[in-house]
């Protein structure tokens, strides 16, 4: 179990520990490090609690992702309590009545795991250890990936005879910058390093240790909530937006969204503390 | 000509020849050598043909596409036999009347070279040697792409005063990282190298030669040929899928498409020899 | 301000030069190097002019950009002529009112900077010294980005408060291979370098000096001078039409293309010359 | 209030009534007469959880939809609860900010009002006299519209000076045959009647009263609640998919949902009991 | 049968019965009377392909298509011999290997179906007495839709347990103008009329009898067929492909479209005689 | 020429008159009655000009067009004039050279008469008489469509050897209600009567002469300019955009987009004076 002091408002989570290592700014951790931090259908519907939260707190203005514990990031879906679940085990329902159980199911799994990315607060995903099936997933939802260098990643669903599901298939290709070797380890479900990650542009720094890798999510954070509230979380948004619109679309949106934002006080601190040279100060959002 | 032994279900085929170099592997080769395996209208209906076929064939779960002999992967459009054409050579039909020919002649040419990208099982293109033109709308609707060391690589419509029209700029800077590094290839129709071709993610590996590129090509072949089908094809199907469609669009189909391939046998197989340790074994698809 | 002689089509403009440093060849300096290069309106407004000038003007066929002066490519927004403005200075006009104002605003603005991706002509843009802010957004808008090794780089509009909405949020994560890294340097809106840049894939060039720099663009934009305007042009649009659809969308526009283009002489002119190894000469489009 | 009898899994919610009329038919009733059955944030929280229950619900296989009591169907938002919030009254909080709790604000609405549409059983939607504002943003989420003879309709935001945002503009032009009849209703806030809501094809069916077309209501989603489930959901399903997509795109994931579907035991039920001219039974869905 | 002379490049057909009521008229008949002009595989095989030669048919510039016999256009689906079929009797195949055999088999069925919107030339379908479940998915497919006052529509699959998924979902809520009228006849499966059909918009013609709507349908087509095919064939693709994009899109597409088409001598032949009011001749194309 | 008295910013245009019949409304005349008001090049960019104007101009809240005299609204294009063009006239220019030439040609006309649809007010267009070809681009971009008895309606475009490509073919089909229909007009060139009109949804009101219909247009353009111009010009805007999007997209658009207009004072004043039941006043946007 993660050491940190809970958030006051994030105490009643049973798997996911919310902390706050400065102002403003907000510690994920999946922890539930015994199992490798996996994820049963409780942990899924905690982990899209906490985001959802964390959306509308407007004490928090940049989130790190982690895993407790030095083990695992997380080392996927839990195998032995989805296999308990009658979804998985093999029962003699109707065909087309366990596909609408299913499609209920992922559909409920998907939106737990998206509401991270949905959540309008920048999210910095820290991996480290095993970063394995869901792992990825969930990687895919942050906005900045991090990692240590023990980091063992893997898309691992084809091995368990699955397509993955729950994200990483629809999201992965438009992060980084081969599809090439986006199929290659969909594909295979082989296990690709920190390094690999790194020059494909799955993430963006490796660090020497978990504990260097969490400290510079954090130290990357802080940086993020000390700037304007208003800018950086309409920075997430229009890059959001932009990824399934054509840019004209993009464009068009980005005008609208604009036209409210530019008129509040964060944007004529930001004006005039750039021509004076001083510090600004921002306020909630 | 190349020297491997025919599949018997595709010996009919004149230009492509394919073989089996392993269990549920089928290697593909573009067999006109002396021509540096260019491509007549006769060829590319072929090749469209052999694809459709390998699509529906329980007996391959994985393909490597190559060219045969050591001059070339293909030197693209055989543009003597072009020239030969009525649509090409300079008639006095009417302009409208010639168009629609062209875009009923473009739209054969796009389909015939789109089938190995709709066919449902993985492919593995190696490249080698001279790769121009053609070779690259080819190579951008194989799954992963690794070439010899000595490839010569070009997208060299531009030098016969044309911007290339089989899918070349339609997938190219959806494949890789750098669009000002496509428009660069595709506006000057310079040679790139295999080294480069690696470094913006066209290509996954590069080896010392057509021979090792080969192997490597049917070593990665095997590696899916004994994964699920269901989940190979599944994840083959939803990353095709997803290029097109916004994320929200891309899960919703996800969804719908695992509600029945999760109840096939693979995925039980999958689950219970991961939680048992065991090598599954998957039944045809 | 730059010393070139300005073309004589060009001369009216008071911010921008445009010269001709060869056959078919346009050079555009943003000249304003004593305000940084900076952009008041009457800058944009004439950046657009200029573009769409250039896009019908058969004598062009190429153009590079850059900023004149040594300190800067652009400083980006001339923030104290935009201070001045009734837009962004504090009024006590109504709140719906100011937003029509300032979507009309960004509207101009997007569409001024936008001319240049839908001029007809590819555009290869020189960044060297100061390029932030706007400069990224322009940038964007290039088919071709190399720069100077002395180059500082930032999206740097959240620090005045604000996201970016000329572009740069709509377009950056579509030009380079890491959504991880455009999130960081759009979030954070830290410098990054040269050498940054060329390893994401945002330009294809890094020279040694503001003056090797232009010297390359000039070169590249000589050589795409020489070749089929028809060729280069279509290539050019379809790969930008081609970013806003689907591949089957993109491949069907495609193919009504180049039903007219290829009937060109152009065509034509460019398969005889590569068959009888001749230089092609190509007729003015 | 309405004096049916409630369902006894939907006691809780105080202003909407659920009873069930027939088997498998749930009657959903806003139940507020006495206040013309507007909407304060409590109503349509309690709408949405209403629906996303109703989703789940085997037992329920078609809904009719009414407003209690004679005098309207819904006025649409309950203004004067509207303006009691910190949301709606003028306050002096930071533009940027209210706009953030705006957008947060009408999300919520849309996605209660939503939920009726996200339904998995179809949904018939009665209206009757007073059915104006929200009233046709509600009937625009429902599958089939009838209405008695005294509805006065209305799309009234125009004259509480804000357009319509919860629905009526983003769902009604693709729900009727004349955008010219849309844009007259929607930009002048008049009434419009029964019959003429019948002639342009908004509803189906006019009845003489409000009993009357509540009992054909019921009727018809007996007949609904009759057939397979499977068939019927995956209609209604496959209709709301298609409708923001291309053709091909729908067929696409067509073909993916009833490789599913027809494998349950409905399909063969009824395929059996057509060819043996007997009355089909369908187990729960 | 039909009695109608067969046209000699289309007698190899056996279901499918194409004849030549005047000068570049095709009439398609669906010729299997005796069975209602049910489809089974092989006949919607023989469908898809009649009209994709037709496509390239130079001496055809217009289509009717109606069915043979009195009794009906076509029952739909041949039931019976579906049922014989592997694919619909119930067998012990794996649940996801089933699902790949239905997929390719609807996506066959879909494609025969649709090869008649894809053809070049428009359709006119004249539909009589029984016309249900497929034979709403083929009206729908076609450009024009005239009918005898005889006629039975209905959309029938979900009386057999199954959504529609040869089209109508997908096609038929986009060609008239009330959704709340589609959803009723799609999830009611009910019978409505010619009446019913033509106010809707579903038809634009009723005609007393087969005899009538046939006979209309023949001059409509023999109209079409003395305008320019030119004019006339891009009038059709233009109004197919704006359904499925933006307006904007569409716009660009068209632009494209026309660039070459108005070269051709249909145009030059159209406005002249227009200027001297005599009467145009436009050639085959 | 139309007798009315141009209002004082609009008289610098040659072929259309704008007067002002009464507060903040605008009447719009296309003013060439002799030549049954057909649009050369010149009348066009006019045409464009006049309603860019009239977005921007806070005087005006609603648009009323019409044709002056009593022969036309507009017999479309002014072939005369355009033939005269080296456009349209057989040159031997390089086809695809005159491919450009044309695209570019086509899209400054579609820009221009487009310029209706994106001016920020609401437009209401009479048609009379004689309205044929460029007619129909121009009422497809207006937003309510009403029009005399003795209109002569047709899409003439086939008739000149053409397929429209000003907008009907793009817009058309999106507006009314029946797609046989539309392809009916489209494909064989007819006329069609008000009354016909009416019934398909094309037009809202049918009146007994131009006199009356340009009153009643008049009448509701009135009604218009007394709302709120705030809820009045987003009411357009949101309807237009979403035409082109999905409903969840629309609806994120719609969330954005009031967060900014329900601040304003015309929100707080419509809201109020519904309450107090008192007239509200609006003031310029």
């Amino acid at each position: 179990m993660s050491s940190a002091t809970p958030l006051p408002a994030y105490t009643s989570y049973k798997h996911i520990l919310v902390s706050s290592p400065g102002p403003f700014v907000a510690h994920v951790e999946i922890n539930r490090p015994k199992k490798l931090n996996a994820f049963s259908q409780e942990v899924w519907l905690e982990f899209g609690n906490v985001f959802n939260q964390l959306s509308h707190d407007e004490d928090v203005r940049a989130v790190v992702l982690s895993g407790a514990g030095d083990r695992a990031f997380t080392a996927g879906l839990d195998v032995k309590a989805a296999s308990g679940d009658g979804i998985l085990s093999g029962s003699d329902a109707d065909i087309a009545k366990k596909a609408k159980v299913l499609r209920s199911h992922i559909e409920e799994f998907q939106d737990s795991i998206g509401a991270m990315e949905k959540c309008e607060k920048p999210v910095i995903c820290v991996l480290h250890a095993v970063s394995i099936g869901l792992a990825i997933d969930i990687a895919c939802c942050a906005d900045i990936r991090i990692c240590a260098s023990n980091t063992r990643f893997a898309v691992k669903e084809v091995d368990i005879g699955m397509a993955a599901d729950i994200g990483t298939l629809s999201r992965l290709p438009k992060l980084v910058g081969s599809t090439s070797w986006v199929k290659d380890v969909c594909l295979t479900a082989r296990d690709f390093s920190a390094q690999e990650a790194l020059s494909v542009g799955f993430v963006s720094q490796v660090h020497d240790s978990k504990q260097a890798a969490v400290h510079a999510g954090v130290a990357l954070a802080t940086t993020l909530a000390e700037k304007s509230p208003v800018a950086v979380q309409g920075t997430k948004e229009l890059i959001n937006h932009g990824r399934d619109v054509s840019v004209a679309e993009s464009l068009r949106y980005t005008k609208v969204w604009n036209a409210a934002a530019v008129q509040g006080k964060d944007f004529a601190e930001g004006l005039m503390s750039g021509l004076k040279k001083t510090k600004p100060r921002f306020a909630k959002l």
